[in-house]
């Protein structure tokens, strides 16, 4: 992690040791401190930083007087492989995951902390790496890395925290959809589910598709876009668009019809549907992982939205073109199976 | 966790098992949705909080126009041990090792996210009791837990971020002790450690002690007012007095002088030292986790703080009455050994 404001406290002595590797290129050889100063080492503020790492905490501007804030835990094993993705690019991901929440709120990303439990015999490359994923990926939405810590597990532990300023618009929470709304998506939907799928019979490409469930390309700007043109409810697709619709639903109480017609499927996502025999339109409706965001406007989207579906009034479900969809499981449990 | 806007994001299906049980009541069998529902259940905001738990991310007032934020990690089997301190104990702990750092800058604490990671055959009363503790500590002083994130992992990782508000002061940072400065103390030092000592060797009391190294009880309230009295310089005591009082040496350029006959030994410290065969003198300057204050003015420190030092120029180091300390290992590092 990048710039740790804080040790975690343990007594005078480390009561339960977690491995004995102490090369010079490992955590266990360099020590936290050594650590530390790697990651935060020539690393410039950005703007709303009044106060980056290296202090009890850090300290960033909130000029609207509100900030919105959101935490994501990535385990490895659970939700990435250093097989299958290089360092920086969990990085990335695990930055992505956070600064699309606060873009789905219709607010601008202000910073990241980043809560690091790592083996003592990971090399530090690999931490550097994660590092610099995490800079780059908040970079590019004028945000940078302003806290953290690092500490000792026996499993790799990414937990980032996002903050946002809302500028002085209101949230859009997913609360607020109206019978009669439209629904719209901006950005991908079923390109990191194809990537998985890909990955996960043991190939590596096509690249395009690989890339997508490595390092989503979430539409931050579409998010306090939406919110400026009335977007009265929105949600970043984590868990799978339906899934996500259904949370949408749930809270505003209403029903969401969705036109599969609506959804093109891409060339590149047919051709590696019929090389796995698995329909696209599956990926499309259910796939997290890219971090599209999909809301809900009183009438037509802004531009570079589509209009996907409808707003109605019912129980709060979610149809695809006017039934359940039973193409398969729609959303994500960690724990339920 | 308590009450988590988003769920991490994987594909379609879980890609990495990580355990069989799924009795009803192990996050297994109620699943991660059931889980979120019974942590967030009759929890009442608290008055800084503008949108808590449900949403993709949280709105918390920052009524200064700055936010001060910090994270925390704790591991179990590193930072804990379930046979050692109960769930809301962990939890309370968790959270007053980041409130104590929000109060170190001069802040009060707004709000706690929390990123929970934790093995699928944990039992749902183990994570409840947590989330209690992590309620508890925050609402303590005022705050809640606003969002968070539940997921997997086969280690319990937990994963704490605070906000806070500066209500105008300006952020006591480690870096502006000057000489001729007096350095005082509030809250305890010493009392967390000799807890561990105890525990270590087997022992369950005396109770005084075990529980100051279960539940730490810092001086929340004597950050924001030492930072209205002027404080040059503010850490929170985590690593232990002289580690952290290296760290303000360091950072503002300055030597620091420890007097030990201010520190009074407690009867209690001696008597659990002379069972142990320890200098309990020791365990007041190296001992971290009681999570005391330890501040730098320019004149005499306000109603509350022991004066303990004096700043002086110099080689930016920590004496103890005129010399290094050579008693023990004078902080803890993570990786180092």
């Amino acid at each position: 992690m990048p710039n740790v404001p804080e040790v975690t406290p343990v007594p005078t002595s480390q009561p339960f040791p977690t491995g004995e590797a102490e090369a010079e290129n490992t955590l266990a050889g360099i020590g936290e401190f050594g650590l530390i100063g790697r990651l935060t080492q020539g690393r410039s503020p950005t703007r709303g930083t009044l106060l980056g790492p290296g202090d009890d905490a850090a300290v960033v501007a909130a000029p609207d007087g509100r900030v919105v804030a959101c935490t994501d835990v990535l385990v490895a094993g659970v939700h990435f492989r250093l097989d299958w993705s290089g360092p920086e690019q969990i990085g990335r991901k695990a930055a992505a995951a956070n600064l699309a929440d606060v873009a789905a709120m219709g607010a601008v990303p202000t910073g990241l902390l980043v809560g690091l439990a790592c083996p003592p015999d990971m090399p530090v490359e690999t931490l550097s790496g994660l590092t610099d994923g995490l800079w780059a990926e908040a970079q590019s939405v004028g945000a940078g890395v302003i806290g953290g810590d690092v500490t000792s597990s026996p499993t790799l532990v990414v937990a980032v925290t996002a903050l946002g300023d809302l500028e002085g618009r209101e949230a859009v929470t997913r609360a607020g959809a109206r019978p009669g709304d439209t629904v719209a998506l901006a950005g991908r939907v079923g390109w990191a589910a194809a990537g998985w799928a890909v990955l996960a019979r043991g190939f590596r490409s096509p690249v395009a598709v690989v890339s997508a469930h490595r390092v989503p390309e979430p539409p931050y700007a579409s998010g306090p876009q939406a919110a400026a043109a009335g977007a009265t409810a929105m949600i970043d697709v984590s868990d799978g668009l339906l899934a996500d619709l259904g949370h949408v639903a749930r809270a505003s109480g209403v029903r969401i019809d969705v036109r599969t017609a609506a959804l093109a499927v891409p060339a590149r996502l047919v051709d590696v549907g019929a090389a796995l025999g698995v329909d696209p339109m599956h990926w499309l409706l259910t796939g997290g992982e890219d971090h599209a965001l999909a809301a809900t406007f009183p009438g037509e989207p802004p531009e570079g939205w589509i209009t996907i579906g409808t707003v109605a009034e019912g129980e709060p479900e979610v149809l695809v073109d006017g039934r359940v969809y039973d193409g398969g499981p729609g959303g994500w449990d960690h724990f339920a199976r």
